[in-house]
């Protein structure tokens, strides 16, 4: 696990912190109080909200007193700080970019204010340069945003795949958004880095399953030292149960690991607290969720995790809650969980310094424009009801599917945006990605498909994946470039049934599958399935490897019934693929994490079955479970089998 | 039947044809396929929509090669044309009205150029003037409308009848549209025809359960040829079941047959193929729903039926979707079974095109401005869940719910806006009008009500018919006009319960009603039925004929609840018809059309029971089926009784 | 009870009367009809609406003609008229405010000619400064309300208290319209008092339950004579069920008999007929629903109570609806049964002219600033299914959830607003204050309940009551200042479940509560519940009175689920109260109101059970049972047992 920079050097990693807030009325004995709770839990990390509001004055003078208060006491606690650039504005999220020429001047200058003043105190560790940049879709309608775009429309040039003469939908305003946010996130980078050049640069991002359309993870690691993520189930996981938060945190964790590519990511705000009048979906962590959460975070490879909030905001939005400390300001069940699971990383802190998650070479893809396409093609006012595949969330939906029939059979596999992979290896021998109801394939994509295969890969493809190019043409009807690869094309599409079944008939398996039925035009695949007498799967080799194609909706036919089918489906078609641990068999509603530090292997488990389980494990030989962490009297019960109570989580470290 | 114009004289009629969706990117080849595949099928009618955006160039330039491809296709295929205008527009749905002059003369100058070029194909056999003019109610705002508006204004007189005096509601908006895009049409035609005086000339209605308040057909029917339907369940049958949509087809068609008076109609749009986004209520056709639609629509004295559509849209909205052809251009079950129908139809040409419905002398009547009304008094956010009968779509069911308990005995009735019907005529004897909750009787009609009357008519009147007159003044508290026709006057109207029993005593009949009770004072009515000790029935002699009123929700009660003895009270009130074919009792869910042809008749027959059926039939003396076309393997068991299967729809030829 | 003016002295109090619409189309002998209607039900009350369209000529002249036939023809029919000022406008609800100057002055002309006109008309009563100038919480944006507001503004002082130099949330848009419906009902009586110095002035006020966040009583008392309700369950009892509108009606006639203080109140108007179109939740009352109304209005104090309305409008809006007459101008049952309530009333008028509610001590409060931070909470589009704790009207429903439960002991209680109530009283024994869920406690109170309590009182509080101060300033977490006075501080709130079960060890009872769990840091108070091993309830005694404080929402558990446990709780607490009648047990749906008249008493019984019951009073000595009224075969079986049959409403006069 990599470090961000060497000041941490002798911090123990992963990290584990929370946001202090910081407002006017607090006493600088309450500010101390607050570090001291931190330090007392071995937590050393914070987060601090730097409002320009309360340092600005409006005469134009700064008074930076109360945050000079909170660096000192970080110090005097050991507890170091992720300082969030907040420029003043009237919203609760923050600004997301500039209203004006006037208004990025006013920004730069509160940048030299904070950065100039702020980075010579030693508890300062990294600049996080906006909150959470996502805007759902749409930049904001301003002069300044038309200016950006005329600048960013002129440069764009005629693309060479041109949908072969077809009308085109350019999808302007979402390419543009990629654009934007990213130059506005680098020209806060080099803002800051002008004062204050070596320190570690951060984002944080939220409503992953929504707003990662918007954002170009590769682009922004140029200009970045840590990606990060704001993940709160009472806001964030809407596509999900309270069942299944801690796989949600799993796929947001994994999302933004893919999208850091060569550097760390951090959780940078997990819930941890109530909800009375914010969050959509209100509720309050348990102890046991904070340790899932922060375990299944830790197993996908976070480099540190800091809660949203330590002390609860005092007026308005947010006032008294979110909190991990009481209105006594002591330790809640949930900041003490916090502490121990810190406690434990610190126990055994070079075993994790050295850990990563251990790839299952599986990947899980979406794109961007599937998730464009599907917004654009809303109804606005139709019914949603038994037709989940055809509102927004489906292409996601889709994809997390196959994410929890893996992460059931304890594999730790990849959610990586199309254009975040290596499509230019040599061998792909072992390697799976699925393309789950992708419904654009981009036509840049096509011969990097091709090669994957062609070079050892397994290609598993469903739902309508494939249906549009980039420009939201139908390729299916003007000769499918793919239909090689693939083995066919589609022959038609049908709305069907909220749920009907499928039959693979070389897996002699039935799969529900949910609103279109999709029949196959075989040309080379060989039929693997029927539906009546019609085609609805295919298999086809090409090179060294296949893509199994079955273009209905069985990620969503498994997402929305309690049907694990796709995981049998799925097993078998991952044989291939070589990993050290995994279940000996699916276990519904268990989750598995692996990672690797040197010889050793760590192996997080958490038990959302809502029984107790004992799970068999695939083992390599020789190794034997030691348990570095649990907050039940589960246990290893052989060297290849665990028992878990009801909502445990488990850190076993194997070693031979 | 009516044949359009001599060109077409040696077509056969009712015609089948589909929307060729043609667009820049396809090839020569691949338009040439199209009209192949048509004329494979038998089928030599298609529409085409003329995107201006297709021809006319960024410099002013137009470029008519794309489409002069196609014109010549279907001329080398033996397919006419039906040629949409389409001036350039930004929304699907194309442009409803001009937005300024010189968006006028620009559609002046589209016009002349479509015109002018395409008038010489030998191929082109008509053009639809705009499509789907409605717009749900309201004029765009903007600058033309507006003086528009205030020309219309200046025009109008103050009307004879002013509700004694009282306030008034006038709707102007509502009948300024109702002008307004009957002005437009007119527009459009004058200006075709000055340039190509005697095509055929279409405008196609959709949304028609809706819509239909916005539009003056026999207005219309001075410079129309044919007057049109758009007719797709998934956009359009929002009132109905998917198992009614058969029966919501029929409604449709016989609207528009009401409309169309003295000229023919047309479905000029017929969902052919699957939704994936597009679509309010998500579906594909069975190829017996193909089958079903056809033969109701032929059985309501359609002309032809025009698929939307053959090949699918290639790029954004509707992409891939609605298609009859899949995606290897081979034809789908769904347009097989069209072609079948257009085959059987052609097997028997002479009998077709000599067959009209055979009037059984009921219409059901709805009248615009209790559409209007209706519209005008809904609440926004108000609860509709048990209150259905007095939101939007009431005033429409309940017609619709007569009308379903006739088509289920097996009676074609006439579904007819009052404006359209024929209040001059000498002798009613034997005819019925229905009049089910149409909240508003224009002063125009008290007059022809009480001839219908007087002169042997049957009129049966439900729901809160005439609470208002025309300026939604309420009737009812000031010296009901109609008091001395209905026998009485309402005493009150009081919201009561989702459903309730009526006893209709003179029939021994419990009838459901929903929402209100409506009491009657009644003067000088018999009372036919109570609600306890209140009479909530009464029955009229005037003249030769007789009213039947009763005044709470009779149709409402039957739309909404399983329970049919809606159809006995109307089987027992409309006795006096004569009709040569019905059935010998109400069939639920099973439909009946009669066309007459000559001295022979044929009769079309659904069944959506979901049941296999054994139908009794009344049949006139000596008469023998022949079954002219049938799908399933159902079949007249003797010369009054006929086995159907579920879904099957069976075309019966009936001869001495 | 107090009588309004001289001119009044010799009319019999409760009035009951009626809304008389006049429109032009009326004849002189239809308005005379309605007169005598009224007078033939000794209903000698009215109110009629002065519209300015229908006076005020295009030319500018002035036509009072149909308004003096009524004036004169209420003379004639001993009916006195409440005056409606209707200043022009097209909104069905009338003017709520001036758009700018010019219309203020428009508003002026009016009401001088108005006034001046009608004034020397012997049947005028009084004056209804406007109709229900409630705006649901938002002055309109114009001109005019900016520079009032900007006015109102610049007299704004800095408060003393500043939530400890915490930012603050300042509600200035809603402390602004609490000043500035006070300025305009102030300017619109000095106009009337100009012209006609002595005559009644009257408000009505709607929706009550959630536009009294928007009303400064108090400051209205000072130019009004009497304070009033519009009380319609269809538009303004959403937060009850059909069987709960009589606990609504009284309910809302005890909020505002608090705000009218020493001056009388009226529910100025009262549904008395049925909706068709208009009404969100749409019926008709029943006769019983009648009686159940009025006499709880009486039961409540009310000196009088108009129905809207005596005859419907007739065109547009609410047209053919609401009515107390037929469509025959015949009276309906409700307005028999409304006579039948004034005639009982009159029989004994002496009686009922000095009675006057027996106060039993009890006041449940609500206030201003916890229904304006609610609103603020809210997230547009957020779930509200399982959270109405969360949603808005969670606070008014809180305090309806122990009004409800001492209304079904028979205790008539005070229904107020903090600002409402004397704080400085030299002894509260006896006296009891219910806080239930009220979030904010604005400091300007702090004094007055811990006063309160040392001087006697007893206080419950329950639910978030006290989370914000009147900034929304969360003083739990900054030293809850009223912590001594309650005997702790709140340690955490938690969202739970829909429902879960508190235990109270010291009354043994289980308590269904809602949402959030509060547990208490207790300090000085004693513990006397637990969940689990945390507190969750404390008593704390403070001089001569005592805190007793649940702060989960046990008030809304009570009122979602249907378990009365509440009422338990609720009983035990008030045992200090004395009242001369209550019922031995809690009547689940059965009503209680205690009117006293010298020695004497009143008792009005309401059953809402749905079933006959027998219920036992606690009768001061020496009392008999009188029936005075009831509308079914119910009867006193003893001197302290009557029998109630369903929805019977029976008033009892106990003499010695």
């Amino acid at each position: 696990m990599m470090i961000g920079n060497s000041q941490a050097a002798n911090d123990v990693f992963p990290a584990i912190g929370a946001q202090v807030i910081i407002e006017p009325g607090q006493t600088p004995e309450e500010v101390d109080t607050w570090f001291r709770i931190l330090e007392d839990q071995d937590m050393h990390f914070c987060r601090i909200r730097m409002f320009e509001t309360h340092m600005h004055r409006p005469d134009g003078t700064w008074d930076f007193s109360l945050y000079d208060d909170a660096f000192r006491a970080a110090e005097k606690h050991h507890v170091k700080i992720y300082a969030t650039l907040f420029p003043a504005t009237n919203t609760v999220g923050g600004v997301k970019f500039p209203e004006s020429e006037t208004h990025l001047a006013e920004i730069q200058e509160y940048i030299r204010q904070m950065v100039t003043h702020f980075k010579s105190f030693p508890s300062l560790y990294g600049w996080v340069l906006i909150n959470e940049p996502g805007v759902g879709g749409q930049a904001p309608d301003n002069a300044f945003t038309r200016k950006k775009f005329a600048e960013w429309k002129a440069q764009q040039t005629e693309p060479a795949y041109k949908s072969k003469g077809y009308a085109r939908v350019t999808f302007d305003d979402q390419r543009f958004l990629l654009y934007y946010n990213t130059w506005f996130l680098d020209w806060i980078a080099k803002e800051i880095q002008a004062i204050d050049p070596k320190r570690p640069l951060h984002v944080n991002n939220h409503q992953i399953f929504v707003n990662v359309a918007e954002y170009d993870f590769p682009a922004w690691r140029k200009f970045l030292t840590t990606l990060g993520a704001s993940a709160h189930p009472s806001w964030h996981f809407g596509y999900f149960t309270r069942q299944q938060y801690a796989l949600a945190m799993s796929a947001n964790c994994d999302i933004i690991r893919s999208g850091a590519g060569n550097i760390p990511f951090w959780v940078t705000e997990l819930q941890g607290g109530n909800n009375t009048y914010s969050g959509f979906h209100p509720f309050c962590p348990t102890r046991e969720e904070i340790d899932q959460w922060l375990w299944t975070s830790i197993g996908s490879g976070a480099q540190g995790i800091i809660f949203w909030c330590l002390n609860p905001r005092a007026t308005g939005a947010e006032a008294g809650e979110w909190a991990m400390i009481d209105f006594q300001n002591q330790p809640t069940d949930r900041l003490i969980a916090a502490g121990d699971v810190q406690k434990a990383v610190a126990d055994h802190a070079s075993l994790f310094a050295a850990a990563r998650p251990v790839p299952s070479g599986i990947t899980v893809m979406y794109n961007h424009e599937s998730l464009w396409m599907e917004k654009e093609s809303q109804l606005p006012g139709a019914p949603t009801e038994g037709v989940e595949g055809r509102i927004t969330g489906a292409v996601m939906k889709s994809a997390l599917a196959y994410y929890q029939v893996l992460s059931e059979s304890g594999l730790t596999c990849d959610f990586s945006e199309m254009g975040e992979y290596n499509w230019n290896e040599s061998d792909y021998s072992g390697k799976v990605i699925i393309l789950a109801h992708q419904i654009s394939l981009p036509s840049r994509y096509w011969d990097g498909l091709t090669r994957f295969v062609e070079r050892g890969g397994k290609l598993i493809v469903s739902g309508l994946t494939g249906f549009f190019d980039e420009n939201m043409h139908n390729i299916m009807k003007t000769g499918f470039p793919l239909e090689d690869l693939f083995g066919g094309c589609l022959k038609e599409v049908k709305t069907t049934a909220e749920r009907f079944n499928l039959e693979l008939t070389d897996q002699s398996l039935t799969l529900p599958a949910h609103l279109w039925l999709s029949t196959i035009h075989q040309t080379s695949g060989e039929p693997i399935g029927l539906y009546g007498d019609q085609v609805i799967a295919v298999r086809k080799p090409t090179g060294k490897g296949e893509v199994v194609w079955v273009p209905s909706l069985i990620g969503m036919g498994s997402w929305l019934n309690d049907d694990h089918a796709l995981a049998s489906f799925v097993t078998d078609e991952t044989k291939s693929v070589s990993v050290p641990f995994r279940f000996a068999e699916q276990q519904q509603n268990i989750l598995m994490k692996t990672l690797q530090s040197g010889d050793d292997y760590i192996t997080v488990l958490v038990n959302k079955s809502g029984k107790e389980k004992t799970v068999a494990f695939q083992v390599p030989d020789g190794f034997q479970p030691n348990v570095l962490f649990n907050d039940k009297s589960g246990k290893p019960v052989d060297c290849s089998h665990v028992l878990l109570e009801p909502e445990e989580t488990m850190v076993l470290h194997w070693a031979r």
